[in-house]
């Protein structure tokens, strides 16, 4: 009889701790990074391949601006930029076994370029980077890794960079949502990264009865340390010294 | 002007691609195998420290029977299953770097054990099967696999278990859905398996605002090759010929 | 006293098994790809930065030749190759930790590019291929992955590529024995390949008191499935039937 | 002809660099831990299944009192210690592609366990620790990862262990040396890591023809950032403070 009031008691509890998610929190410190995922043309720009799906979700979540606002503190807080692009080479097209969206992506034609040691026809196209992201990927705070080929990390050589560096923490923003940015945000989970990850700087496809963008929310609050805004960061960062050679 | 009416039909071709999303399909052959995550009493008993928020998605799918008929669809049919379960030793609670749900399984206790080579207290536990598979698990048709951390099968020997076997094709369920069984799809995908997810075979946490199910089944359906229910499982199995030995 | 002679017995026939070390042997089929490390001017090219200590061992393997081979072999008999190139960018020389080949490979600009998206200055470099080797590189049976940026394949993405493609054994040449060509059979190993090495298809830094390629051959002949010299791997793919397209 | 001239120098310069081989060096720090694989008895026992191979080098290099030094030093100086193990069990033995060594190991019954979540022969047997290493294994200081199954971490959860407590740099040693601890020197590199080999902290298999520990001696040198003997560590660690709770 008394097993059974433990018993319930235990389980009125748990319900309790479950119903309130906890929020680990995040600090960022000197061992923090930010990275971002696929901030590419057939993305983010009208005229990429997947606006007609994402457009509308890019457009709520200001996502543009606000991945250039993680662009911009990192500069300005001397935080390092990690960005891991999605391209897609001839050969990728030949792979015989694929997931949904693979296919699809490949159909489209999403991020191809000729070769991985040609540049012919790369400028302004869908795997380019969206035009006024370049001033500042193409500076020395940023290191952009090897593409990813499926969604996550784990065949490129993010890990690697930002360990080389002594980064245990990242701050993750990038599209898509629910793919590449969920992709990542899992793999370095279970690398042992602190990660964080920010909300609005992300978007998703949003298909009939398919919505990739609530989807990834719920599992970032469920997986990452923390979830933010980009305004919440932005405050954030305001409490770090500014630096000062920029 | 001539540029403008090929963008536009192009931005039509492709909406129409997306909308109908692709589904590759899967063929069940000598190279496939079954992959159960979790089948553990912490999120499949009443008795179990989660029952109260995925207890409802556990009964609603009939995710207790479903991951059962996997089981015996494995026997019946000579496909062998592999086991990843899930535990937590004292050391994992010392951990410095955790996200929301790693901090609340730790706070509940769940899938605790004593030690790696400690069996005190495991029998009937949280992170012991539950009962009724346990028939099943202790076969020689069954491999388990030493226990993955977070949520995916990189830090086990699920990959490589199944590779030594020649499996390049996997059908998932276990729980839950939106964690271990899709972080499973998902790190399968990268290391090339073919994967389909039985969607009726998995449940969730269901808590305010955060549907875990919607957001697997939303995953699951743009990156698996395919997604079945149980009933459409059976009757795709029953067109392969029964093991005779058994 | 029994017990005694059990174990001399015992202690006996496990002595003759480990001396007899076994040669599980490796069948060449429809899943099997050649792959190639770093067949970059910096090691095979009198030019290349450590032609100074690796030169010997190059012309005394007639290595240059026997990964000609192995090009040749591919396009003949129509089993797929793959490159897994190595490349250092200046983000790369900001590496906080360093082993003492990776510190020294910096030192001395091995393998350096401008950048992954500049082909400035890279045709003839030490990071471009060896000039007899581009014709083959250049054709659609050849599949170059993204850079390994230690030694491994671990960074970049040549175990997608090989599982997408149905790969689950391959033959492995390249250069250098007992860097990058072991790095890359240890991982294909511990992601379940089966993997046969040629061992005269490489070389190695000779050192004083360093021979880098009699650690490779001890390495070779204990982990792999097979070790061939490139002659018996002439001959072993001469009992398949040619690529009649080519 | 001046072009030929600053060639001979470069060449000449990068010739020295390359005979003195950098040795980036090694720090004890906070983030610091200490690795040992397979301290089992099938590797350090006089009863253990390859005794006859390894038994002279562990006897030369005194393996079995300077692996327990490296233990001694993690307790009284409060660094953390990481056992990576071996074991086998049934189902290991049904692999379809293995290499020279695994075949080997299975045809001797090394480190097998009747079952993961059986301890029923376990004590005292090949797989067991070392009995003199019990008392050190058994304390709060040491984590015990999940058994890697091939050679390398790759497939067991050592490296989030590690990141999950804010290390980055190991010290490694256990059996053995070109094979277990070689992988795990590799792999840790490739995931980032500081590592430095305590050489006489281990030990190889010597077989007509192939000497594992040289092999292992080679590689340790040209790969990790410092190379120690159990001598040099223990002057090393003696600079630090001691320990005051133990």
């Amino acid at each position: 009889m008394k097993r059974i009031w433990i018993l319930l008691i235990a389980t009125v509890l748990v319900n309790q701790a479950m119903a309130q998610l906890p929020d680990p929190g995040f600090t960022i410190d000197d061992r923090t990074a930010i990275i971002i995922t696929d901030p590419q043309n057939d993305f983010l720009s009208p005229d990429g391949v997947t606006w007609g799906v994402v457009g509308k979700s890019v457009q709520e979540n200001n996502t543009v601006d606000n991945i250039e606002t993680l662009f911009k503190l990192g500069e300005k807080y001397d935080i390092p930029v990690f960005v891991s692009p999605h391209y897609y080479y001839p050969h990728d097209h030949q792979w015989k076994m694929e997931g949904a969206l693979e296919v699809l992506m490949h159909n489209i034609g999403m991020f191809d370029r000729k070769d991985a040691l040609s540049l012919e026809g790369f400028e302004g196209s869908g795997a380019d980077w969206l035009a006024q992201y370049k001033k500042y990927i193409e500076t020395e705070n940023v290191v952009v890794t090897s593409p990813h080929k499926v969604y996550g990390p784990e065949t490129n050589d993010l890990v690697l960079q930002l360990r080389k560096r002594g980064i245990d923490k990242v701050i993750l923003g990038g599209m898509s949502a629910n793919l590449c940015t969920e992709a990542h945000m899992r793999e370095l989970a279970e690398q042992g990264f602190g990660v964080a990850v920010v909300k609005d700087a992300t978007a998703a496809a949003i298909l009939p009865d398919l919505n990739g963008y609530e989807a990834a929310v719920t599992n970032f609050r469920m997986i990452a340390s923390h979830v933010y805004t980009t305004d919440e960061l932005v405050s954030e960062f305001s409490k770090r010294s500014v630096n000062s050679n920029k």
